[in-house]
């Protein structure tokens, strides 16, 4: 049996997304800045698009713009904020668990003795506690990013809660919501948010293509200079089969939400994690236990070897794996689960299971069965 | 008659190219950063890829990192020379007539102080002049950058020899080869440079998808930080399907060298030509005679206006444009053209014939009839 559990990682694109993206990589493959008929066509693909992400969001069209994924439009909020408020202030606040696109640009913007950055600690769920970051808070302070959920364990942070305490210091929030994505509903206005990161691959869209949510009135520089494209903001031509395809997939989470479906995939995790702890009692589920995406369980096994287990996993069909797919060719402790106080017995031995709408209960049958066969012997 | 004229702005992806995404858009839909069997498919198909782009231009697979586009390969070219020499130096070389998408970024750099740019002058030609770098090149200078050809008029600049000047002082070279790729065989050996830019959807490949050639030994800055992709030089999960189809472009592209197809695109260009100039005395072609890539027409017609001839060639079923399709949503005065001094009569009326290996006889028969009708009436 073939079991994906690596969607954290990266999902399968929905076929629906596909049939959608076809016919910009057949017929319609005109240069959407061609005001001529062959390039219109392309314009409004990528305008309607553009209407699909925000209706998704609760946001304007206008406040939506194409990057080429996640990276991108993370490394866009952290540089582009520090670079249009280089005269304002040079501290920056970010959670110590955010994924690498967002530590890695402040790091480097660190580095160059650009800016300060502070480092909010997490208690032993991965939460952010709002009063530190009130205590962290100075009038040097330009942003704060605090990522929606986190890509490792699940745990949702109280974003709105942050961002009140942001604004009320007049410092701008952004949050990398790419692991929450068609997980839970996304609204920038209930939300506060004023950058929002999304990536189309991550929810059943194409890799090569991501958004940064801005906020209306929000002033921040661009990092990609050349054309005019995306309103003045994100020069080269359009992705236009990319675009179409993530504005379809945020069509289709809608139906997924309308129809229940992060309940469903929650039940199939919870269920997971119950028939493991029955079988294994010697466990920690690492991350919040209900302030969780439905998606996401992280498990460690005491004194295991993830490596040897996840290639064991491997060799019996289940692909999966023990954090970040972006820091898996070096093998470091996670950084998240460090920043946590994990026990050493737990560290090195968790493995990460990202359920997808396409899970199926036989297949979970089935990767408990082999887990509790190789984690017994 | 539907006539297709616009491959300069953008080109259609060859069915070959979708044929070869497909299955990366489909089944193998893993993340590359995966170390597992499902993340090995997609891993190979990059490093496939990679090969086949080394092979084209004579590179190692090793000097090949893939980007979202030909302008993030001209941003991270210029904005990652001068962050990494900044110690030595902060002059920067471009000729006047490169793309906007090398322009802005040097432009941006310049506003903010942190460089001093000079802009080659170029002749009537579009050519710029090998005595005039070696002039302005000082002990400051840390890049040059100069574009393989000219998307607007085809010129061909003397690479290798402006290439010589800059090694003789110890600059790198970077040549934005975008307009050149697939009509003129690109050895990076050859010409000598340091960094060239490619992009997919030039030369029937997708969008979304471009190349910065590095040289081994080059010191440069990334620019996108986050995970450690293309060896920890562009952080974000690969674009898997557009890496795919941006290797097979290659690889079709020099099937066609093989088969002297940009022989027989020049052959249909000239004809276009010469037919023009036979009913219609009064036209000006901008561009190098017979240093020019075969794909490119740029035709002035005296005191037309552009705007209106391309309107009226549109609703006749034939798409083109005035020039670069980044720049063609407003209506400013090609900077190329004022460059090369056109004459008044002839600015503003020009019109850009972009062929490819898809433009029949047929077309350009019908093409040059229209022309000729409505520029006599």
């Amino acid at each position: 049996m073939e079991v994906y559990l690596n969607n954290n990682a990266t999902t399968k694109v929905d076929p629906e997304v596909l049939q959608a993206m076809l016919p910009y990589l057949r017929e319609y493959y005109g240069n959407p800045s061609n005001l001529h008929s062959f390039g219109r066509e392309a314009r409004e693909a990528i305008e309607q698009a553009r209407e699909e992400v925000a209706n998704f969001i609760n946001a304007k069209p206008e406040e939506i713009y194409f990057t080429s994924g996640g990276t991108e439009s993370n490394n866009w909020a952290i540089k582009g904020i520090f670079r249009s408020l280089i005269s304002k202030g040079n501290h920056i606040i970010v959670s110590s668990i955010e994924h690498k696109s967002v530590l890695s640009p402040v790091q480097y913007l660190e580095k160059m003795r650009y800016v300060e950055a502070t480092y909010l600690s997490v208690d032993q769920y991965g939460l952010v506690d709002p009063d530190e970051l009130e205590h962290q808070i100075n009038e040097n302070t330009i942003l704060v990013s605090v990522m929606h959920s986190n890509n490792e364990i699940g745990t949702i942070q109280p974003i709105k809660e942050l961002c009140e305490i942001a604004h009320k210091h007049g410092v701008y929030f952004h949050t990398d919501a790419v692991a929450s994505t068609g997980k839970v509903p996304l609204d920038v206005i209930a939300l506060g948010v004023d950058l929002m990161t999304i990536s189309g691959h991550k929810f059943h869209g194409p890799k090569g293509i991501g958004v940064l949510y801005i906020k209306e009135g929000t002033t921040i520089e661009k990092i990609i200079y050349g054309g005019e494209q995306e309103r003045n903001m994100r020069a080269g031509t359009e992705n236009v089969p990319g675009i179409v395809g993530l504005g379809k997939a945020t069509i289709i989470a809608q139906q997924e939400f309308d129809n229940d479906t992060p309940h469903k995939i929650a039940n199939l995790r919870d269920y997971l994690e119950q028939r493991i702890k029955e079988l294994i009692p010697e466990i920690k589920i690492n991350g919040h236990p209900t302030k969780r995406i439905c998606s996401t369980s992280n498990i460690a096994f005491a004194n295991i070897n993830n490596k040897e287990l996840i290639d064991a996993l491997d060799k019996a069909g289940i692909k999966l794996s023990s954090g970040a797919a972006c820091e898996t060719t070096k093998s470091l402790t996670s950084h998240v689960l460090k920043a946590m106080n994990v026990e050493s017995k737990y560290l090195n031995s968790q493995i990460r299971f990202g359920l997808s709408k396409y899970t199926t209960k036989a297949e979970i049958d089935y990767t408990i069965d082999t887990i509790v066969k190789l984690v017994k012997t």
